[in-house]
């Protein structure tokens, strides 16, 4: 078998290994899945995700170093200040990440039940699916049907 | 502000924590990324991604019980039969979420130089992207064209 090219490549500056160095952690997502569903206070993170205080308040503080999360102030009527955590741009950029974890975990990980959660289109109400497709306009229904070619960050193993 | 509707619902069931649970670790991310780029020897996997080679013996176990990948015995003249590691068709399901970890981290995290590996259509050649589309045909361009319902597989707290 032909060896294939990246073993040529150095691999240490890949985007998937500087996305995971990121959010590659299994509090880091289920914050972020919070997030996006709407859930954006520390009390309602902790008890739909099980973490431990600390690790939840360290993740988030993570996120919010990041640029993945803003902390926005709110006040209760007769409670202290708090914050609550909203995505930023680099945060709504993961979207498509958390979408395609959410159709393979409903292919192969939720039982029997179907969906817990179902994406729809706001304007029209049908299931929102991700496809890929090329720059001009061919659909792609299998990663048999795409290359990976060297891009200008490649840097060849001298 | 209107508390989110998934509040009222167990997370228990939640496809993305199922899937996290099932990949959410960085070694993991880093041998998928790997199987995906055609490289498929443990030498190889462990020279590329730095793992101990405890922690890949046991990720590539993790991911051969799970049914991601596939042990394949090959043999090389003079030397003793070994394996390699294939995607299996769940494992090759996970392409759509390593293609939006690649994309992402192509944006934010792998600096100036651009993107080290670019994904091509193999019949064409032009660049490939992912997209959201609805069953309708719509093209959605925004994460907020997107509304959440409960599944069939959705329990109510409670």
């Amino acid at each position: 078998m032909a060896q294939p090219w990246i073993l040529d490549y150095d691999p240490a500056n890949c985007a998937v290994g500087a996305a995971v160095d990121i959010i590659g952690e299994k509090w880091t997502f289920l914050v972020l899945r919070e997030v996006f569903s709407g859930v954006r206070r520390f009390g309602d993170m902790q008890r739909r995700t099980g973490a431990p205080r600390q690790v939840l308040s360290d993740r988030l503080s993570r996120l919010v170093h990041d640029d993945l999360l803003r902390r926005v102030p709110y006040q209760e009527a007769g409670q202290r200040a708090r914050h609550e955590y909203r995505l930023t741009p680099k945060g709504r950029d993961l979207y498509p990440i958390m979408v395609a974890l959410m159709h393979w975990g409903d292919q192969y990980a939720t039982g029997h039940e179907g969906s817990p959660v179902v994406l729809t289109h706001r304007d029209c109400g049908a299931p929102v699916h991700q496809r890929l497709s090329c720059d001009v306009g061919h659909d792609l229904t299998s990663p048999r049907e795409v290359t990976t070619v060297p891009g200008p960050g490649a840097r060849r193993i001298a």
